[in-house]
């Protein structure tokens, strides 16, 4: 379905940075479990090196938001963007991460009422408020 | 530059539905302050009427999830649905409820990672993880 | 402001492929009017003159929904992308085919709402009923 | 497939706003059939509750427009936003309430003109002529 | 899973407009293969003729950037607008016409870097230089 | 109009890592201009020191594609994902390095016609062809 194949195991380890980048995956998060989007990612893997130490470095570094509000932001984007495979992942990842019910549900409703005045907005082409100006 | 007229507070005053959620407006928020976005919308009142019940409703009422993370949020959605005028209003609010500049950053950070991810994601059309499915 | 110049009547008048367009473009709407649109896609004659013959078949050529429908619906297009100018032209054009001011209330509420609705479908990822498919 | 369950008839029963919303959606529309939509939605009942009551408002309430018509502009912005499900369920709904095929080729014809046109004016950046301002 | 039926080889040739476009696309590409696009736009018989114009015009005329970096161009805007279809069928294109593992490794990495800083520009509004002005 | 200030020389000078960051640009674009959106970054300095090198990395280290057909990728994403600044700064950019108008006029059609197909292959929600998969 990918429009790259999906590693396994067995070539992810006989490449060393893809070997490298999996051991660090499976370290920092705990599990031995690697998602698809690093399988697929591994294709290219400088691709693969760069995306991770961001992964790591912003969402599993110090945090003033807290790991499940960050995984919310991620929600919120990845919907606006119409990205299947990261709704489904970060959807997953907050709830890991301590996302309650009644979050998801809070979640959902600024996301949808955020992009109803979106609509509005950009239908009505508001000028910016002076304000609203730096 | 909108493509509506913005009503004036005279306008609005004679008009009961506008008079009404302008008052509200300014009840709720306790300032004088009637920004660009409703005095766009004011030329529909009904949408302006069910527009703001949504948002006091949402953003002003019980909250888990606290005023500032709320228009963190609300900025990471109007950001990838390219909203100019979003962006600036809610960016002004989360400030104005305590968003601090670290907290910027990080939102920035996640908000600019995510959109990454989401497009490789996309081009690779990675596969769902059984994992990840409820 | 734009990424091209955009071309004034004298320079188009010299260009026989952009003269004829512009020439057509006048007769057609039966107006001496030529937008900034056309003015900057002179830059690429083909297109421009790809581009005004579609947008003379669609939209003003046999229609089943009439011309101010078939506006509205662009506008729908023009606020989901984010297309500033577009938003701005498209109004403007469905005013000037008959568009009420309670039309364009109507055509608000369901922009605003699908938009709402899209974004809740793609963060729930709601499987297609069986009963939709064809 | 869904990031949350789908309520079942049983589960809806038991849940008062559930209940309630499901049992207007039934007459409002005259069938039995609940689409996932709601059956994903009932996982949030207040956002449920809302959303169903801005649906019933304003795509089955008075329409200068026509429900026809309501639904195809609705097609337009989930094609636009890329949103499966809502091309799907729209769809569907624009022929139960009389979209003929001419009139289903007419829409195509306009948002993929729209979206042609939309991406030509953004990467011109081509300026709001005067006459196009309020 | 389609809105509309897919056409069979049967039904196309029974249709002179739908006959005519298979066999030039056929002629065309040198190929029997007439993929699932063409055979769902075959509902919309002008749709197919136009599209298809266009289509040859475009990616199989003359060209200053050749076939491969053409299709990788189409990958890109099809990644940014969320076409799971078109990512699929351009980038199966792509290879075909010549591009290889690094070529794409390094069209992936622009189109996320892309994505990044698109939005992290979008969230801090930055004012356009005047350098950057025609 | 920013939703942050924009640094100036004398406040980057001041900070250590904004310095640096300044500085290799200037020394790998061999130009003392620094546009706005690294001034705008420059509030976040891990953000601008992250952004950066993977600009340095990625848009002016080895290439198979060219600098000219980089930034017409570059282009391609910012136009569909409606970032005004990125399409003024990456046109100018792409001018730099040698784009023509020709390949400009070429990257449009393609861009154009590339959105035009997308949002069909949407509204038809046409399934991949077995022979597109990996």
């Amino acid at each position: 379905m990918a429009t790259v194949k999906l590693w396994t195991d067995t070539e992810a380890e006989a490449h060393p940075v893809v070997a490298r980048v999996f051991a660090d995956i499976r370290a920092t998060r705990k599990t031995d479990f690697i998602n698809n989007f690093w399988r697929a990612l591994a294709n290219h893997p400088d691709q693969l090196d760069r995306t991770w130490a961001q992964i790591k470095d912003v969402m599993t570094g110090p945090t003033t938001l807290g790991p499940a509000v960050q995984e919310m932001i991620y929600i919120a984007v990845s919907v606006a963007n119409s990205c299947t495979y990261c709704v489904h992942s970060h959807t997953a990842a907050a709830r890991a991460k301590g996302m309650t019910d009644d979050q998801h549900a809070e979640l959902l409703a600024i996301v949808g009422l955020a992009s109803l005045t979106n609509h509005l907005s950009t239908a009505l082409q508001v000028p910016v408020d002076p304000q609203f100006q730096v």
